[in-house]
C-alpha cells in the first residue's frame, strides 16, 4: 500500500468495529425474539440495552471526529459511516418493538430465512470494519453484501406474495406487513453500510 | 462571547424565527383538528395557509443564502436549519389532511397527548431560533426537546399497543395508524431541527 | 451565453438525457400494467430489464465523475441528479412490483390519471436534459414538474378519500393504499429532480 501521508489514528477503526459488533448483537436478539419460547418482553429489554451502547458508540465516533484535526478519511465519510450502521441498529430494534406491541401470535416461518440473512449481514461487516485500516479485502466484504441483499430481496417478496395470498386476515397483514418491511429495511440499511465503505475505498484508493 | 470575526446579518435569526413561529401556527391548528367541535373543513383549509406561508418563508431563507456572501454560519447548515423546520410543517400538514380525507370518526383520546408533546416542541422550538444568534442557552433547548422526543415515543408505543389489543376494527386501524405515525413524524422532525442546531453550535463554539 | 470558462464535456448531458429516457420506457411499462389485457408477468420482467438498464447508466455517471477532473457542474449536484432519476425508477419498479405480488384484480380507474401524470413527468424530464448543456429554457421545465405535481396531489387526494369511502374492504385498501402511495412517491421524485436542476441552474446563472 506504500505511504500513508496521514498519520494513523487506529481509534476510528476500534470504534467501527465496536459499532458493528453491536449488530451483531442486536441481529443475534432478533433471531431470539422469533424463536416460539422466548420471553419476549425480556428479549426487547436486551435489544434496548444494545441499541442504547450502540448509540454510545456512534457518539463516541462524532465526538472523535470533532476533536481531532486530521482524520484518517474524510469526515463527511466517517459521519455516513457511523449513521449508517446506527440505522441498522434502528431498524433491528424497531422489528423486535413491532414483535412485541403488535402481540403477533404466529409469526411465518418465512421470517426466519430474512433474519438468518441479518445475522450473515452482521457478521461480514463486523468483520470488514477492522480491515478498514489497511485497506484490504474490502471488495470481497460488499460483493458479499449485495449477495446478501438479494437474497433478502427474493425472501421478502416471496413473504409478501404469501402474505396476500387470502391466507392471512387484513388485521394480520396488517400488523405482519410492518415486521417484514422492517426487516427488509435493515438489510438495505446494510447495503448502504456496503455503498459507503465502496465510496471511501474508491476514494483512498 | 467575545468578538465575532463574521459581520452580524440579523436577517438569518429572524427568518428562522419566522420559520418556527409557522410551527406554533400549525400545532395550534393540529390541537384544533382533534377537537370534537371543530370545522375539520375549516381547519383544513388554514392549515393549508399555514402550510404556504412556511414555504414562503423557507424560500426567502434559500434566496438570501444564494445572494449572501457571508453567511452567519456554514451555508448547509443554513440549508438544513430551514428544510428541517419546513419538513416538520408537511409533517403536521400531512395529519390534517388524513383526518380529513380518511373520514375518521372518534379519534383516540390517546392523540391528545401526542399533539401536547408536539404544541411543546414548537414552542421551544420558536423560543430558541433567536437565541442562534448569541449562542445562548441553546443546551437547555435540545435537551428539552430530547425530553419531549422520549415523552413521545412513550405515548407512540401505548397507542399503537392499543390500537392492536382487538378493540378496533382493521379498517380503523388501517386509518389511526397513518395518523399516529404522522405525529411520531413530526415530533422526530424537530428533533432533526435540534440536531441540526446543536451541531452548528458545536462548529461555532 | 457568451464564454464558459469550464471546457464542455458533453457526454454528462448524454448520460442525463439516456437517464431520463429510462424513465419514459418505465412509464410506459407501468400503463401497461394497468391496462386489464396485459400480461402482468411479462411487463414485469420487461420493467425489471429497463431498471437494470438505468442502474447501468447510473453508474456510468458516477464513474466518469469519479475519473474526470473538471466536470461540468459541482460534483455532488451530478450525484444528486444521477441518483435522484435513479429513485423515479426504483419508485416505478415497485409499483409494478406490488401490482404483480399482491395480485390485485380490479385496480380503481383512478390510478390512471396518476399514470398519467407519471407519463407526462418523463416526457418532460427526457426532454429538458439536453438542455442542461445550454441552460436554456429548464425554468418552464420546473414550472410544467411543479403544475403536474400539483395534478398528481389531487388526484392522489381523491383517490385516497374513495380508497376509505367504504366502498372497499380493509384488505383491498391494505393492498391499493401501498400501490397509490408508491405512484405519488414517483411524482415525488421527478419532483425531487425539478429541484436538483433548479439548484444547480441558479449557481450556474
Amino acid at each position: 500500500m506504500g505511504l500513508r501521508f496521514r498519520p494513523v489514528d487506529s481509534t476510528f477503526y476500534d470504534l467501527f468495529t465496536e459499532s458493528a459488533q453491536h449488530l451483531v448483537t442486536g441481529a443475534g436478539l432478533l433471531a431470539e425474539m422469533l424463536s416460539d419460547t422466548s420471553d419476549r418482553e425480556d428479549v426487547a429489554r436486551r435489544m434496548r440495552e444494545a441499541e442504547h451502547a450502540a448509540d454510545e458508540t456512534t457518539h463516541a465516533i462524532v465526538r472523535r471526529v470533532n476533536s481531532t484535526f486530521v482524520t484518517p478519511f474524510d469526515r463527511e465519510d466517517i459521519y455516513s459511516l457511523a449513521s449508517g450502521l446506527d440505522d441498522v441498529m434502528d431498524m433491528m430494534d424497531e422489528v423486535v418493538d413491532q414483535i412485541l406491541l403488535y402481540e403477533v401470535k404466529d409469526l411465518p416461518t418465512d421470517l426466519s430465512a430474512q433474519v438468518e440473512v441479518i445475522q450473515r449481514c452482521a457478521e461480514v461487516t463486523a468483520a470488514a470494519m477492522p480491515q478498514l485500516q489497511s485497506m484490504q479485502s474490502l471488495e470481497e466484504y460488499w460483493i458479499e453484501i449485495n449477495r446478501l441483499e438479494n437474497a433478502g430481496d427474493k425472501n421478502h417478496r416471496r413473504t409478501l406474495a404469501n402474505l396476500f395470498s387470502g391466507e392471512y386476515k387484513a388485521m394480520e397483514v396488517l400488523k405482519l406487513k410492518d415486521i417484514v418491511e422492517s426487516l427488509e429495511g435493515a438489510i438495505d440499511a446494510f447495503e448502504k453500510v456496503a455503498n459507503t465503505v465502496e465510496q471511501i475505498a474508491v476514494k483512498e484508493s
